[in-house]
């Protein structure tokens, strides 16, 4: 993997690069999709990549491994062979999502054991196994396993969690050098910096996760529940320390004005649910703003759903007609809001990395993050 | 509208004709996507146009009705605007539904009263008023208000029953022939036989409903829990009767065997909610049979669903990647089993169709309704 800036902003943090994977080019600041379990819910792969223009999407270590199983994607080939999906996949390690697991989990030194939401049935998550879960899946880019601390907690907690996510890196680190990638192409670590809201563990963790000098670096830990102003003084404070050579992965944000922010903080790449969570409630994010479909006012609305942000369902389908299939729960619907949401999330970052080349993106930022914050 | 036949098979009474409409041409015999309320399920209308190849799709009126409502489709221009599929529509009467719901409807001579499933909120349907909503919404083919009598059915409840129905077909043809349709495009009108499984009655409904001299000619009351061979008796005698020039539709039939036995019987068109029902809960209907994709065997099979049908979904996605999805929920799952079923549905009548111009229909019928009927 190699990654190369094209330009860095001069009036903020915001760098346009390029992500070399054995899977194809990334051009970042780049947005990801989710696809959880193997698949971007209610979107077609052909869908991302003709209508969404996806260059890499996201897979869950947690869900792959619980189904389909490491065994059937061995067999398969990797994910890529799976689902189809032939450009760049970036797994995360489950360390959020055994997390969020709360009380069916415990974590030691070890590792994690926890009962799976499916059936209940125990398992055991350690540095070691995760990234040998991830060499079966095949992403290029993997995640290391750490704690996801919650919001609020407290210094100690924070502390303690921190170190043991320097330890069990190590574990990874020291794994992954011993081991080969299963299908004859190169995965790339990329660390986790936690430490919560407290500066000085989030320069501590910065400063250790830089040192390991790994492919790229990622910053964990936020968009928890921590007012927006947190991650962004976070957010900002690392970027001051990772090296400005390797690629900076914000996880799980966020809403289309975060990621503005945290671009022109300097993050390179981001990932979250809210696009097509959200899409499937109803809520689409426009170049207007941003629409709760189901509202009354767009009853009789034939306009089309973003004229200006063009591709098939955003203009051929009327703001009514998606209205009428969210409100019947017609799965249409969710179909249509997925990728109309995932398409504006890639437009969007999209412009910014043209905006950075040209040199206009913090102003164009300024105008952007108030017009695709307003409620329509 | 016009119907053109192309041939009559010498072996059965299987026929291949064309349907024109404004809105294009139909081959027949066809089979007809339902969309309930103005969506295919699970489906966009480009890949019910690209990938499945679906030459007319159905709307409900019950559905239709409710939701968006008449005044919403009239300010849109009709479904065909609303929804996007500029292909030929037809709609059923809202018979069928509004005898689905049981306790909460009341037929009187006049018409129905019923309470919406949606809000609980009083309507009545009658023939006049059935045919302006379907004027509303503006398909090409409109069917008659009638009532759809259930299995098992008395025999003087059928006999009562089939007499309104015929009583409320010609308020239908008078509502149609004092109205004009609201879109500048013809819309015709299919009458609907009913009788249940007694022989007189289909024989005199057949007969009424022939005399009245319409577009096209319908078989309702059919595949509502009757044995298959009860099914096909009454389609056999009732195509004996109808006129040989007018395209005759089999309502709401059926499985793939279904299809291809009333084909040989005489009849063109047909539409079910089972490739698409099915297909939801991971029932595919294959070139090579009937497959529950969620069975144990099915978990490491990575070859393609239906390599030998052909197209995006079927052949891009393997049954293990596929059994993957439905098991997870994954909507995507639901998408795929349906382009697939749809597909399959619209190959079958379509090589219904060429055995049938070749002459080789009968021979086909036999050996293929084997082969889709056989379980995996």
């Amino acid at each position: 993997m190699k990654f190369t800036l094209a330009a860095n902003d001069v009036q903020s943090s915001a760098r346009a690069g390029v992500l070399h994977t054995a899977h194809g080019d990334i051009e970042t600041p780049i947005f990801m999709p989710v696809g959880t379990a193997g698949s971007v819910k209610a979107v077609h792969q052909r869908e991302l990549e003709n209508d969404i223009h996806a260059q890499i999407i996201l897979g869950n270590t947690y869900h792959l491994y619980l189904r389909p199983g490491t065994e059937l994607l061995e067999r398969a080939g990797g994910l890529h062979k799976f689902n189809g999906w032939q450009k760049p996949i970036l797994t995360d390690s489950g360390g959020y999502q055994v997390y969020s697991l709360g009380h069916n989990r415990k974590i030691t030194e070890e590792g994690v054991i926890f009962k799976s939401h499916i059936d209940g049935s125990k398992h055991t998550f350690t540095p070691e196994r995760v990234m040998d879960i991830e060499r079966s899946i095949g992403a290029d880019i993997i995640m290391a396993f750490d704690e996801c601390t919650p919001y609020p907690c407290d210094y100690s907690y924070a502390k303690e969690s921190m170190h043991m996510t320097h330890r069990w890196l190590k574990r990874c680190v020291e794994r992954v050098n011993t081991t080969e990638p299963l299908y004859g192409y190169e995965q790339a670590l990329f660390p986790i910096i936690q430490g919560s809201v407290y500066k000085d563990l989030r320069e501590q963790s910065a400063e250790f996760i830089a040192s390991q000098n790994q492919w790229g670096n990622a910053i964990g830990g936020l968009s928890v529940g921590e007012p927006h102003e947190d991650m962004y003084a976070m957010t900002s404070l690392v970027c001051g320390i990772l090296p400005k050579d390797k690629p900076r992965y914000l996880m799980g944000v966020g809403t289309p004005e975060n990621i503005l922010e945290c671009i022109a903080l300097g993050i390179d790449m981001f990932d979250c649910v809210m696009p097509t969570r959200n899409a499937r409630n109803g809520m689409l994010f426009t170049t207007q703003g941003i629409i709760n479909i189901r509202n009354e006012k767009w009853k009789d609305d034939l306009s089309s759903i973003d004229e200006e942000l063009g591709g098939y369902v955003s203009t051929f389908h009327s703001k009514a007609y998606l209205r009428h299939l969210i409100i019947n729960k017609e799965i249409l619907g969710a179909q249509i809001a997925s990728i109309h949401n995932l398409t504006f999330y890639l437009w969007l970052v999209k412009e910014a990395r043209k905006q950075i080349l040209t040199g206009t993106f913090a102003a164009w930022k300024d105008v952007m993050v108030k017009k695709v914050s307003s409620r329509l």
